[in-house]
């Protein structure tokens, strides 16, 4: 096959995906390309082609933020990658580490920037990162913006420390690896779900307790009862609004609440005492800096992580993979691979 | 007059407050009692008549938790307060520093611990505090709530820094403290206000920009407007939920938005949208520790600043000065002085 | 045997350690009693008794701040404890959370305060501290000093992070626990030791590389030959100034480097480029505050970890456990045992 | 006169700074040219010509960090500065924001990257910084270096507070810099300098104590009696080594010893108990971020504060500039003023 890339109307759900050939493109200074080896989807892809993300899309742009592949070409001044490195690239392009600004938060692969849904993708030198050698390609491509999220949810301000507990809520790819991140970190973790098939997952994912929603619906009162009464130090809402009221129910006092989740409330939700009584910090964060991919990174390398696969399909089934990501429940991440 | 001790039965509003005889206190060990001189109104303590308060009042306490005083008698093992001493208590009877544990936040003076509207008041030594030498009595009678929670808001996790903006909204106690330490801090302040009088006595406090909320109701676009479209870094709201979503509006991407305003939300407001799109971090924070009261104390000593001070009662008009807190719209401290 | 206490007369090394009987002491109001189950000796109980401490002991003090025991008195207001807890006690006596203030730092068990080196020991409510409950008394007992210094060396102000790299320096309780704290942390760990046996128990307790000073007197470079030039994120010295100047060696460019260890600098030693080049943050801790205690506490008790024992002497050897504590070398902690 | 620049062959003293005829540089991609106002001289500048600067100049580089200039021409995709902007750039060129990393340390302006000393100067947008806009030239060309490190130093990794107080070691501009930023920061400032006529300038800066090292050999115990025995809270050591250990004299147990001064320790200073008894944290920093230089604009645009000159040059006599900053003991910044 020769070289193709996917391209996106903004607005018109799956039909808006249109493949055409693509020239090999030429890096600028302080850029490079590199041969796509796999893509990763992530729920702001399905938006993104819906309108409700809340950065449009440039029309026409190559979509997918998440994915991993070979430098084979390096532009002028360029000193943090060379020819023959496996790299992928930090969500936002120019986001290297500390405080967001405004502009930063406007630069994004797959959105305002081509991404990865293409057999070559040129990346900014900024926004370079190496990827843990123990990881497949496949694997790899999943960790930019569900396993930095999930990072940084976990490690910022102040880091979970070892003996803490995690509440981890819904089973989407944030929710995933927040369970691997708290393993990782230390921390006591409890997950919310649904399905026995799921919980039975997540245990073996390493979580110490698992709650069925379906069979737990109060599932709020349930962490804390496992909890001692006295509720959990950090939630990491992987859903968003429509969990929100009961992950502040599980949250203990003076807790630290991270919704990343982007699904808005349901008509008529309370969400009234937001604040009240605990004195939570609650807080929606943005993915993470370069920096934050590159430390996550190096903890996954020496912890010897893996992330979640559901399922791979081949790049020319990239609109068949967005549906099953869209409409089948994955478990994990929903990868293209791209031909050798 | 003799020693008298106020004392309240909750859910009986203003009825609920009589007045009786008291005995001198004996200070236990760890303890000191001192003569207060001053007890200071906030608006916990309203609620703690009405039973609108978190923490439900013991009845037949003594209420009010801000006061100043002298140290006439201490218990044995007592090392940080002497004879002649005069002393402030911190809000929460044994929060030191760091992180506040749920069972420090249900030991308040005036709530759970006898409190300060009394000629004679039992201090535990670890809550003592020195005020500052250039303040009045009554003066420092207004710190140990509404100053430390303004403090504590500007100042923790991070401090606000020579340079950001700082909006204030309302113009309580709280939110008067908030405009005197931010600019302390260096900050630029903006102050949310009703009524052209007020706004005129925030800008004498040092607000470098006022916005009458009757004269543009729609001030979270003002404030926007104020900052050249981005917001402002940091949001003290002194009113609660009615006004939260004004706050949110005019929060810059990335801002923390600190409530410290106990109004709940009214009926229907819809707060579904809170975290969307800016990734703000919105935190309710509960007064502050013993060392924030410390550190603003040296804060306030440095700068020779003085709180604002609306009317000063005698104790035997102290249902006077509640009734007067509560109906009559005070701008600044209302506070009750002891005869001498 | 009936009760027994030992006291110390500093400056007179073992020669000032006795014995006497001991009556069963009665609380004061917020103090308990336990009866001790087991006390563990730190190098700051030599130099105790030497005088070469900082704090000068008060002559006839019952020695050692750490151990562990029973609760079988409780005093007045106590709410901390009950009769029948298993508890400790935090090394300083008022020392809560957050920044110690110098009068925190004067008050230390078996200095100042009655310590553990007696059948029964008198602890104020304030610093009591439960153990977790799959550790033996014995090995509770060496958690307050080594294990809490180790604990706040690694987490504060900012977490070590799973995937970044901590070198311990030396062999003494400090250092293992500072490897064992550094795994539950997900951190890589470099252990500089001398002595291939020595070497051998550091891997077994998970440290993943370990150098031997002996045979590698170099090891500030080996260190930098095993991060591929980069050196640490962190350093742990157990040592103190003698190893620093290559401790510094082995730190990476903005690093942290604590030194817990106490011994002085030989003479003639030459720091005199102790922060160049590499803009190092250099501190020394003291120890750490009862809720670095209480983190590290849930942390050992999430992770089953256990403290390294060397030997376990009786009470009535309790000279004999100093002095092999002193001179013979000992990989992990001594214990004196009290009877039944 | 046409466009020249200079040029600095390192390790030859003045005499290895030469002049030339500059052509008008053309912007590469992601670059700007700006037209030089103004550039003024750190003392790096003159390790960096004696060959005592850690990072070796480039031979052949044009010198001096800090300048101001305004933009005449931007390259490609230059998104963050425009024509005719008055701008002036970060000292490490890639450094954004956060932990630096041993590659950003390397790329610095007149030392690996051609600086200031010249008509015309090519800055990577990254490093583009808007200056505020009430100062002169002149003064805006000053801040770069000597007044980003103090900035930094009294703000991270926490903020000094509002009754702190600060230390200022030394009468260079660090130290000047330190006494303005620690008074917008609300600080309490004692300031250690020589000769009465330097106290003078000082105080009038706003220090509100100022010892002569001349007239008070011993000013580390000064300090103390003018703390009442505490001690600084903060000290920012503009000297380096020769006055570290007067400057952990005076500070206050648990202090920050911020080290900024390029100073080596004479022959035989003994600091064999840098860290003992104290419990310091001593480090030193290496100037700041781009985000560190912004906060610091932000903060001197809202106080109107102006940095101090001592003299300035016209262009053509750099030579005597640099010879009289490194001689004549100037009191404030040493400015090169370009020609219309």
């Amino acid at each position: 096959m020769s070289a193709v890339a996917y391209h996106l109307d903004p607005r018109h759900g799956l039909d808006g995906l249109t493949v055409r050939e693509q020239e090999i493109p030429a890096p600028g200074p302080n850029q490079v390309v590199m041969k796509v080896r796999a893509a990763s989807l992530n729920r702001r892809d399905l938006m993104l082609m819906d309108g409700t993300y809340p950065l449009p899309a440039t029309p026409g742009i190559i979509p997918v933020s998440d994915g991993v592949g070979e430098v084979i070409a390096v532009g002028d001044n360029v000193t943090r990658a060379a020819l023959g490195d496996r790299i992928s690239a930090s969500y936002f392009v120019r986001w290297i580490e500390g405080k967001q600004s405004l502009a930063q938060a406007g630069e994004q692969y797959g959105a305002t920037f081509d991404g990865m849904l293409a057999t070559y993708a040129v990346v900014e030198e900024d926004s370079v990162v190496r990827v843990p050698a123990h990881l497949t390609d496949v694997e790899a491509a999943t960790l930019p913006c569900a396993g930095v999220v999930a990072w940084a949810a976990l490690t910022s301000p102040l880091s979970v420390l070892p003996g803490e507990t995690v509440l981890t809520v819904g089973t989407g790819t944030v929710a995933l690896f927040g369970v691997q991140h708290a393993k990782m970190l230390g921390a006591r973790v409890i997950s919310i779900t649904s399905g026995p098939e799921k919980a039975e997952l997540l245990r073996k994912l390493g979580a110490d307790e698992v709650i069925d929603r379906n069979a737990t619906p109060e599932w709020g009162q349930a962490v804390l009862d496992l909890t001692g009464g006295a509720g959990v130090e950090h939630v990491l809402d992987g859903v968003g609004m429509p969990t929100l009221p009961k992950s502040l129910q599980a949250a203990a006092y003076g807790a630290w609440v991270t919704t990343v989740g982007a699904f808005p409330a349901p008509e008529g939700q309370n969400n009234g005492d937001l604040l009240a009584g605990k004195f939570l910090t609650v807080r929606r964060i943005a993915v993470g800096s370069r920096t934050d991919f590159e430390a996550m990174n190096r903890a996954i390398a020496e912890h010897g992580m893996r992330p979640v696969i559901d399922r791979v399909f081949p790049l020319d089934q990239a609109v068949e993979a967005y549906r099953y990501f869209r409409d089948d429940n994955p478990f994990g991440n929903v990868v293209i691979a791209m031909p050798e």
